[in-house]
């Protein structure tokens, strides 16, 4: 490498790093938005978080910026600093076809709207918060318009937050899935053996189970010293940087388990944060693949391991004693069964894993509709009714059970729904790879030892950054390319025993 | 006003607005880190609060801002905007004439000077400090000596704090004061009546001492709604916005004073800034007057309030219903003669009112003299015991409780102890008037009813930001200058009959 490479790749980092840590501090914005700040601070801070993404767009756009990118685009510059290359100009080029203007008004109106949609939610009134839907929409389609990325203007969207993934592949993917959830679904509906709905009903302080919580995260490898543990609304991680990794809960003093495997979820989420490499922080390459495999790591943990017997051996016990007198009638297997409960429910966040993809599904095709133009946002609520009848036989009896209990469209995350169940086929397929690497898992689990699994996560996914792509991934590490079957075999090879299926 | 005129000041508008989000959010970074962020995460915070400094001063600096601020600053322009651009002209001006490579300096050396600070005062080593604190005030001395101010290097240094305020009139001022509080403190000191140390000692849990503090900061009027009250090392109140407004303390389970009396000061600095006129955010104009004047809010409600004996008419039964058992031997009588306890102690933030000032008027001697160039670093502690000795009687027996006890040298805070000792003479003054004003005040505190004087404090104070300057406020609040003996005759006043004085 001569000098004048070596100083252009300065010029890049110095630039790069700047970025990075701008971005940094819109997430903190995020975050305290979220968990601390008092309510009525809402204006003041949606004109910060707006001053402040508009410097963040003018530094990314910047015509400099590009002829570096453009420069080094062309250079052999190994691993790392490739990657971090590769995804600046991803970034850049999609932002200098951003107007500053739209940019702007995206912000602005997103930060509104989930304010409306938190209160809308609270009322249950979606008439409330469809006119701040119908703004955001708006704005995301115009967006998706200027990024001229493919003939669906959906695909512009979900490339944020997939990167390589198309609407094709997921219709292709969804397509499978659907029907044999749906078989799965009515097989367990109808079958003899069913858990006791009322076995894990009780009173469960708060305290403790954000004691108990923070045990599990702990034993996980959760860091303490390079995060946190708070409440919000919405339960999140916020990686900041690898040594601030921030997740969220919210507590139910009737029901331990929402609680207890959301923390488990996010806690997954922060495990890939923090095992980002901190050497690498001020490169976009130091950052989680894409939101399926992040989504992968978060449901890995809370359902291939936070669900299991194994995993209970060990934490079940300590359980009765955080709750004194709560579940001292419940045996470890009706335990494990009932946590493992398969029904038709209106909540997406609280759903199983059989139905979960349904729910998912459901998300994608009236938002694919919407941003595609083919659903209207007043004909919305009416839309997602029909289609919880038909793909789980329920109807929500309130907007706040029904199309009002996401978060993600009052934040203009079109596109980010169909990364959850893309999650669960990436977790899928990992987990079976870790099954022939680490054949006594399972004892580990049941001794209470989850090291060994977040070892091996971190060297295989953690680590890597963005510097391999989730198909690349996924290849690196089961020799297959994705697909649904890894997917579809765990539930059944689950459910099969645990409800007596034939 | 023409079209011209309205663009221009639409444009200056809009930059203001800019510089306060930007402002506002290194704000809520310094909050974060001392109440919410990880350990480990310190060296990433401070790359993100360095990138954003640096935007903040590229803003500030622009040609084009400095250009607008000199045309419109020939305007007739009205109250509000001609204080927004006075202000804002203020600091334009004196960040323009500050050379980038001083400005980096000193961010880097004080850094380096508080984690040496932090060490020697561990140590109670002066030495290990010296040559810290000699860099820091040679780019301090440049500091001033660029801002091209008066003759008096230390006069550029103090305008930071507390604009308009001369070395003069500091002068004038402390000469009056200093020989009758010590005549004071000796009185005091040699009464036979005399508190009982150990009235106030006993078992104050953390959560309870909270509970309290937040029912009165209730009484006192704080908007929960626009505030918050979180825990830190070092108490401070952070104004991020007239809408967020968020208070620290911290809590020592064997005296509930520190705490409460903390909680009580900084409430004082919060009502100040959530009094200020939401209106006008995004203008230099909605903010404090001085560090001095908001001084006297917090040392009001500190001292003339909360150190009253009408405040816990009202108070003290509530406080011994939430520590039962801890205080139930104590008076009324005997507990406010203990939480007004006088003393020549070595420590100023354990400071009573009276000993407090010749504390503010050592440092302000000597920090002054340092800053001429009279005194050189390698003689402080000598005069810091000598001055000691004079004013208060008594000596240090190390350097941790002597002349490295304050963290705001290390950081190169030349010019801001003396804003504390303005704090009550402002503070006096005001509350002189109030009585005056409000002739059924006592009866309304006794009663347990704050919100008259917070009404009046907003309206005369709060609410005019900085359209205003501290000597001018003063005179339209009391209809005189700003005179010493307002604060001299409230000592008078209060302790004689508490120690018996003749």
């Amino acid at each position: 490498m001569d000098s004048q490479e070596q100083s252009l790749i300065q010029s890049f980092m110095r630039r790069s790093r700047e970025l990075i840590d701008l971005k940094s501090v819109l997430e903190i914005l995020t975050w305290d938005q979220e968990t601390m700040m008092p309510s009525r601070a809402g204006p003041f801070r949606a004109r910060q978080f707006s001053a402040l993404s508009a410097l963040y767009h003018q530094k990314l756009t910047s015509p400099d910026l590009g002829e570096t990118l453009e420069r080094l685009s062309t250079e052999e510059l190994g691993l790392w600093p490739q990657a971090a290359v590769r995804e600046m100009r991803r970034e850049h080029e999609k932002a200098v076809k951003l107007p500053e203007e739209l940019v702007r008004e995206l912000a602005e109106t997103t930060s509104l709207a989930y304010g409306a949609w938190v209160e809308a939610r609270q009322k249950s009134d979606f008439a409330s918060f469809s006119p701040w839907l119908e703004k955001v929409l708006k704005l995301k389609q115009e967006e998706a318009r200027c990024l001229q990325f493919s003939d669906s203007l959906y695909e512009a969207l979900l490339d944020h937050y997939e990167p390589g993934m198309t609407v094709g592949r997921l219709d292709e993917l969804f397509a499978v899935i659907r029907p044999k959830l749906t078989s799965l679904l009515q097989q367990i509906l109808s079958a003899s053996k069913q858990p006791d709905r009322d076995l894990l009903k009780g009173k469960f302080p708060a305290a403790q189970q954000e004691a108990f919580g923070r045990d599990v995260l702990t034993a996980m490898g959760f860091q303490w010293d390079a995060g946190r543990l708070d409440r919000s609304p919405h339960p999140f991680c916020s990686g900041l940087s690898p040594l601030d990794v921030r997740i969220t809960t919210r507590y139910s003093e009737e029901d331990f388990c929402s609680s207890l495997f959301g923390m488990i979820h996010e806690g997954g989420h922060a495990l890939y944060e923090q095992g980002l490499d901190p050497e690498h922080y001020g490169s976009l390459a130091c950052d989680g693949i894409s939101l399926g495999i992040h989504e992968s790591q978060s449901r890995l943990w809370e359902n291939q391991i936070a669900r299991s017997r194994a995993f209970w051996d060990h934490w079940f016990p300590r359980l009765l004693q955080t709750f004194p007198g709560q579940l001292d009638h419940v045996s470890l297997e009706d335990f494990v069964h009932a946590i493992n409960r398969v029904e038709a429910s209106l909540i997406r966040v609280e759903a199983d894993e059989v139905s979960y993809g349904l729910h998912v599904i459901l998300r994608y095709e009236l938002e694919k509709q919407m941003v595609e133009g083919d659903l209207k946002v007043q004909d919305l609520e009416e839309a997602w009714n029909t289609s919880m009848k038909e793909y789980l036989e329920v109807v929500p009896s309130n907007s706040a059970e029904g199309v009002l209990q996401d978060v993600h469209w009052s934040m203009g995350g079109f596109g980010y729904f169909p990364t959850y169940l893309l999650g669960n086929l990436y977790g899928a397929q990992i987990f079976h790879q870790v099954g022939e690497e680490l054949p006594d898992l399972e004892e580990s689990i049941a001794a209470g030892n989850l090291i060994p699994l977040r070892e091996w996560l971190g060297q295989q996914i953690h680590g890597k950054g963005k510097t391999v792509g989730a198909e690349e991934l996924i290849e690196q590490i089961s020799g297959k390319p994705l697909n649904s079957d890894y997917f579809l075999d765990y539930l059944k090879n689950k459910f099969t025993p645990l409800y007596g299926l034939s």
